[in-house]
């Protein structure tokens, strides 16, 4: 079935909401919803529009898979409470680094983590909740890169012809999926979401996995993580599209108290774009690319080199994973 | 023993060539010798001070390992030609290729060349020749890194303990070792070198094995000799002290027609440094660096990425390897 897009030059946010509440309500009826928030504009977006319809019918959990930014968890959370949406957070962080155990092929992380968080964590929520039904905050764009096959989005599962209600004992429902990322910003912003979640800078599904050439460890999460906190508190003031860092796989060699070392890499990227499908590099200063690199290697273990991302998308995506 | 250094600053070009033509005459007599030349500052200057205390009685070998840069081979004997020191060309590629197979670690692919280097190929020209002496260009900055294990120079031995006479079967005569490099351009200058030779960019001993990160294949040596020529092109005008290309090995995601590839990664480095003991990343124009990073997404097959350092030298080192 062809999805009919909704552009968001197009879009009235208003009708919108009160089109997909009576939708909701319609389909759930007296039955019980829970969704999955990450703190992402999609997913913030989805749970604030199930809300709307839903009210406490609609449970939401924060998922902490052990692989989300600083603090982000506690954060997210407290964020919602502040707007009267209540969020329990799940611990899942063994079944996570279990399931991406040895997995080194940039696919098969994305599966190990798609898996997990829908046959084993979600489906016991799902479960204990006695919920029918999974909202969700699927886009176009991800069923558009799905269906290309330039990347398998996490939460893209009908047009791969995967019934979820058959594969996971739940249905999902996608209210967002006729939008683009601008379209989703609009109904954000209209549903009373603060400015600092519906315009937060891209986050991917498979969070600092994605940011981690090669296998997932704790210990390279924590790596990336540091990483990450300093890049993002850095460039915020560059209001690029989408800043990140990069653990690298490679070693290479540096130099500590006068002695060889081998060391990692960490490869910063920031884009500038519209909407993701083409990027150039942001023509930042040296002084903040200097700044930036000397405090990496200050701070983050292991880290003996810094480099700045040069190439466009494409034939470079977004994400190095 | 300690070496006593002369610095540039008190160096007589002019007497310290005399000096070493006399000492060079007096050690190897009316015997034979051999050197090989690679192209280098180091060892240009080591072959025109052989050849002028020599003449005919030094013989001179470029040994093509596989490993060198675009046409380096021919054009070095050719500019050597013009001078009137005849140079060998001595085709090894194949026995430093079987000594790289599996070899991943840094130390130990320069090990690797290191002993084809001395034991293997040059072991043979020495005995085929009947030469005794084998005059090399190692400088005092080499002789200090491998000595403080910051990194193992493939021309230092004594330094180590090994006895190249008991080992090689021949003996290291090392005129230049008083000098770091500053000193022997002042000697190639006043040897009559072209400015082309002794302004030489520094290119490392174990050449384009040392722009691998991993294993080394002849298949890899072709991506990062095409990337270096382009880099060698591009940034030839920016008079920095040092630029190069570095094949990575982590594979990262990109696009192409559409759809999504896992590709290479190219590293671009550039340094400012007086004397390589610390560096800093040129502040390139990002109108050079996102040339530089077309041309090489377009002309390198594989790559999908490129990335300029930012990190300075110390943590980081000039090489990567």
């Amino acid at each position: 079935m062809k999805i009919k897009e909704i552009k968001a030059k197009d879009l009235n946010a208003e009708k919108f909401i009160s089109s997909k509440v009576r939708d909701i309500r319609r389909i759930v009826g007296k039955g019980l919803a829970v969704n999955a928030l990450s703190g992402g504009v999609d997913s913030s977006v989805v749970t604030a529009l199930g809300h709307r319809a839903l009210g406490a019918r609609l449970k939401t959990y924060f998922v902490d898979n052990g692989i989300m930014r600083e603090g982000e968890p506690r954060k997210v959370a407290a964020l919602f409470a502040s707007l009267g949406i209540p969020v329990e957070v799940v611990d899942a962080r063994r079944a996570f680094f279990d399931a991406l155990k040895g997995v080194t092929d940039p696919e098969e992380k994305r599966e190990a983590i798609t898996q997990t968080f829908y046959r084993k964590v979600f489906r016991d929520l799902v479960i204990e909740s006695g919920a029918k039904y999974l909202f969700q905050g699927t886009i176009l764009t991800d069923v558009d890169e799905t269906v290309a096959g330039i990347k398998r989005q996490h939460n893209v599962f009908e047009q791969l012809g995967i019934d979820p209600k058959k594969e996971f004992g739940y249905k999902i429902l996608e209210p967002l999926v006729q939008l683009r990322k601008d379209g989703v910003r609009k109904v954000g912003e209209a549903l009373g979401l603060p400015e600092s979640v519906f315009s937060r800078i891209p986050f991917p599904g498979p969070a600092l996995a994605a940011r981690v050439i090669g296998e997932v460890t704790p210990e390279k999460i924590r790596l990336v993580r540091k990483a990450t906190a300093i890049t993002e508190k850095e460039l915020a003031s560059t209001k690029a599209f989408q800043y990140m860092a990069i653990l690298h796989e490679d070693r290479v060699t540096g130099m500590r108290d006068g002695r060889r070392v081998f060391g990692r890499q960490i490869e910063i990227r920031c884009w500038e774009s519209v909407d993701a499908r083409i990027a150039t590099p942001s023509r930042l200063s040296f002084d903040i690319l200097e700044e930036l690199a000397d405090e990496i290697v200050q701070k983050v273990p292991g880290i003996v080199s810094v480099t700045y991302n040069i190439a466009k998308k494409p034939p470079s995506t977004i994400e190095a994973v």
